[in-house]
């Protein structure tokens, strides 16, 4: 293959990747996945809890969206999960950081959750 | 207002709020977010176990999608946690009970595992 024609097809791959990654799904990004497990009678509480740590992470640097989700059981370990993006890990860290040392999430007596980061390894393609 | 114009206000209505819904977001569609704790050695024989179960799955009615989430950190208390859409519990349950009936997914020892179905109740709207 000729120089030019090698510097195309680089070209091509590079924006074709780039292109599959689309908008918001740069290799950086990362998913924040929390599952909370919720005293009984506490989950309007912690939905509440919830809310107020909603509205400070979405004006942080780095934030990207956030969807609560809530069991449709009773009888679910975790009542609540939370799967939110990110641009990155540091740009999350800063933000929690920033969270904690403002006590903008309220405490909730026996309320327990594992915030950790992810990335899509698999899906059904 | 009018018969006729009050018919006109419930099209629209009714119009508007299929549209938001959009497809595959019908009211029924569930989310079914299952966390893997994963013995230490055992992620790789995990994930393709995942992928034994997805295989089977993906086929099932009232499937929709499915996304395998690995920790970028080693010490997650989750390694893996999968998010999926269904269609409806229903769908959800019956195509699990033919899964495990069909003994297509892997026993690990020591893997233990959490699913259970969610609906979205809050985002940063």
């Amino acid at each position: 293959m000729s120089l030019k024609a090698k510097i195309a097809a680089a070209t091509t791959a590079a924006t074709l990747a780039a292109g599959l990654a689309g908008p918001g799904t740069a290799q950086a990004d990362v998913t924040l996945i929390n599952a909370f497990e919720v005293p009984a009678g506490k989950q309007a509480e912690a939905i509440a809890a919830w809310e107020k740590a909603r509205d400070f992470l979405a004006n942080e640097t780095g934030y990207v969206s956030t969807a609560l989700h809530e069991a449709i059981t009773p009888d679910a370990r975790f009542a609540l999960i939370n799967v939110a993006q990110w641009e990155s890990p540091e740009a999350f860290q800063a933000a929690t950081r920033r969270m904690h040392a403002a006590g903008v999430f309220p405490s909730i007596d026996g309320l327990t959750y594992t915030p950790a980061l992810y990335r899509v390894i698999r899906t059904d393609d």
